[in-house]
């Protein structure tokens, strides 16, 4: 057995499943030991973006890693952008990448770059391995880094991966993931009770079912309000669970909103600031008035840390969820915009729908829509990194199988990472993608227009304008294998999406926006 | 004028006239000051890797940077790929990466990272802007420093963007590029003559063409043999100019070939050292009882230290260049394979044409058979990183719009930064685009079986092959608005590559091959 053979046993042995990958050279050995070592599915990404994205939407999704296998400091370079949003959603997500031979490096071979630095930009925890002897605890210890919702990234030179190694290598360490601090919840449990209004704010696995169901029964004893970040990792949504609020993406609302709350613990979140920072606008949604409590921190379980304060509060253990405010919503008709396509996939998705929203500006309006949906799970651009909808979709559907994923997706922001298209046809993975066609970087025009800019010459014209010539997305999907259609109607939209969602396939329906 | 126009107004000042994007809401105020600063063209990349890889290719043409706009840490990290081939070309390039406004930055907010650090792994030259007060001398550093050959990245902060400046600020700080060591010149010039059998090793400059008609003359001299490494950045090559031997890329050949030399000097290149560390076989080509001289370092001019020695060696002012060995490529028949493909192109390649390779493997047998086509720029892939061909090519055309670009593409790295086509199209580029279809990542085939392994595993077939399903490149390309015809022989091959040279805009063609 060789170092890449250990690597992949102890892997396998861990409960990997699944390594989303684009190697090169120097992770042959691995490749090879993904042949022998039975049980870990290798997954192809065009780029590595669509591996590190596609292993975010699978740690979404099931709470535990996907192994990504990558080449070198261009390969994990490729990947950043998505892995920095797998961060801020705090996805686990196992990296492994390849590095030159230990002797062969200090010739600086043309490939070589200072791969460390890279990773630690995004990693929580990185480590190069240094010899065999530790090679299976190294991974050990990344697959438990990870195991805290954070990226782990353990680069393996050639050498090692090839080396001899023994059997005995492959060891437990297995992570433990359920403490709770007692003194966090009893004093947010006081400060709660003594607020005039009091909020939660909820993020990660706080936001998962479990964690809802505790957070309702705080809810139900405090009349707490529920909240979420503008751009969470993933919330269980729809008819029977609590209808989560989203804070608004610009500041105004945002800090109209938050600004009645004197008390407001956060959960698996960070606290609220403004995406970017507006000149004559704070930065902070909230004031240093109104009091900020963290129930748990990164290694603690925040599921555990609701209950415990639900608990500590005497809630009602089983309080009835209050039904959403508004119906369902509503099938509308005629030419299509992007308000009408939100109410359209409101009003057709099914139960147990998993829906990968990059719809940037196009996707405003239809979180709201969903409170009374069938239950469903729902993910954001957690990092603001674009291009992360279509690997997240990907990965999502190789860990939901049974599940239809639909990909509420940007033009501009698909473009970043369109090569997933063909892993999904590939893997025949149930992902429909909703292609908002607007043919501009529209959130750019409405940030100038914020800053009060209505014309523009040639050159902001042409950064921010997707026209001249416009994508033929039917065309761009078809070459990567994946069946597409264009509409420009609810009706047409209905139609395709009942026809993708009866099916098994991936299917891409270019929705020209008016 | 606000510091966004001092930045743009310092950069025309300077020369710069191409802008790569992709800008977001931490960039706006560039972008307008794009449109009221004349001068500058701004053509934006849908991918970061496009904007980095086509000033790459507009530097390695025009000896001069071009400047991208990149869109913080993501959009930075998304370009750095091409960027580590354009460090390894040692091509002038000028990074302007938009920043959180200072004051906003410690909130954290979700597109937070840190993009110095990630700056650093590709550039030569970092720095953040600190104030208004330096922003025009930062820029007028940033703009020396990628002078040299390097890769530059200024970092300015939305609110210094923004903050009012003098227009006093714009001032000179011109790099200068001519200087020579004479003791190395001198060293180099002993130690040639002493020799039994010298060779000169070139790249950058080097290979420019009042570079090569240096070497010529010392060719002429001491019948020094001329060599580039595997990969370069650009060589003029064909008729009339000298025929300048690749070291091969697998080591036994490269070492084969150089083991007779025992005086190597050596400029504006590395040592040559194999591509990855193979086991058994060593990492230096050279051996250290074979001399190796180096003639210039990074800030001196290699093509003034060349004359420099053909001068000491009082080499002939005018030496005729040697006949190349073997008549033009003659078109072959019958069915397309790599081989032929190579032997089309070389047989119809026209004068002045730009030959952007990233044929991989498809392109192993076509350098040796141009030395007798007409003059030619022909450019590989310096740092090994994939997805760098589509992007140089189209910078390649951008400086050069009155030359047609021949780019010899890869499918499997084609399909890293296919978001090229677009770009291509919008600004109407004559690229014509040959995709080498073989629906593999045939290198990694190859070194699977150089590592004994011919039968693979479900897992190493995923990774390595790319069939199931095949890219459909017509489809693809016209997706992205390229004219595109797929062709299987040699006829079909040389009459679309007829009608892409005849007309001006960009075409693909997708060479199927057996």
């Amino acid at each position: 057995m060789n170092g890449a053979e250990l690597l992949v046993k102890t892997a396998q042995a861990r409960g990997i499943e699944v390594c989303f990958a684009n190697a090169g050279t120097t992770e042959i050995p691995i490749v090879l030991a993904l042949d022998t070592t039975k049980g870990i599915k290798a997954i192809l990404g065009l780029f590595e973006g669509v591996c590190t994205g596609a292993a975010d939407g699978y740690g979404r999704m099931t709470g535990k890693p996907a192994m990504t296998l990558l080449h070198l400091g261009p390969g994990f370079a490729n990947g950043i952008a998505n892995l920095h949003d797998a961060r801020r959603a705090a996805t686990p997500v196992l990296n492994v990448i390849g590095q030159h031979a230990t002797w062969h490096l200090p010739a600086d071979p043309p490939l070589a770059m200072d791969v460390e630095s890279l990773t630690r930009t995004v990693s929580g925890w990185v480590r190069t391995s240094e010899s065999i002897e530790t090679l299976s605890r190294d991974m050990n210890e990344a697959i438990n880094a990870s195991g805290f919702g954070q990226i782990s990234s353990l680069i393996v030179p050639h050498d090692i991966q090839l080396a001899e190694a023994r059997d005995e290598g492959i060891g437990g360490l297995d992570f433990v993931f359920d403490s709770v601090d007692a003194d966090l919840i009893t004093k947010a449990a006081q400060r709660m009770r003594a607020a005039r209004k009091s909020a939660l704010l909820l993020d990660g696995r706080a936001l998962s079912r479990p964690g809802l169901e505790a957070a309702t029964r705080i809810r139900a004893k405090l009349q707490s309000d529920l909240f979420a970040p503008s751009f969470f990792s993933c919330v269980e949504r729809g008819l029977g669970l609590p209808d989560v609020q989203r804070i608004p993406y610009f500041p105004e609302e945002a800090i109209s909103l938050l600004s009645d709350y004197d008390v407001v613990v956060i959960v698996s979140a960070h606290e609220p600031v403004t995406f970017f920072g507006y000149p004559g606008i704070r930065g902070h949604i909230l004031t240093d008035e109104q009091e900020k409590l963290y129930l748990c921190r990164v290694r603690e379980n925040p599921v555990k840390a609701l209950e415990a304060l639900a608990d500590a509060l005497d809630a009602p253990a089983h309080p009835i969820v209050r039904d959403a405010k508004s119906p369902r919503a509503q099938l509308p008709a005629g030419n299509l915009t992007a308000e009408k396509a939100c109410l359209t996939v409101a009003a057709l998705q099914p139960e147990h729908a998993i829906i990968v929203d990059e719809g940037i500006t196009s996707g405003f309006t239809y979180y709201p829509l969903t409170a009374s949906s069938p239950p469903h799970s729902f993910m954001t651009i957690a990092g603001g990194s674009i291009g992360y909808g279509m690997p997240c979709a990907t990965g999502a559907a190789v860990a939901s199988p049974d599940r239809p994923v639909i990909n509420f997706q940007a033009d501009g922001s698909a473009l970043y990472t369109v090569q997933a298209l063909w892993t999904q046809a590939r893997e025949g993975l149930h992902v429909i993608t909703l292609i908002c066609s607007n043919r501009s970087y529209k959130i750019l025009q409405l940030e100038l227009s914020r800053a009060g800019i209505t014309s523009y010459g040639d050159n902001a014209r042409a950064l921010t304008e997707l026209n001249a010539p416009p994508i033929n997305w039917v065309s761009l999907s078809r070459g990567f294998g994946v069946p597409a259609v264009a509409v420009d109607t609810v009706e047409g939209l209905a139609r395709e999406l009942r026809v993708g969602l009866a099916e098994s396939g991936p299917r891409l329906i270019e929705m020209v926006l008016a």
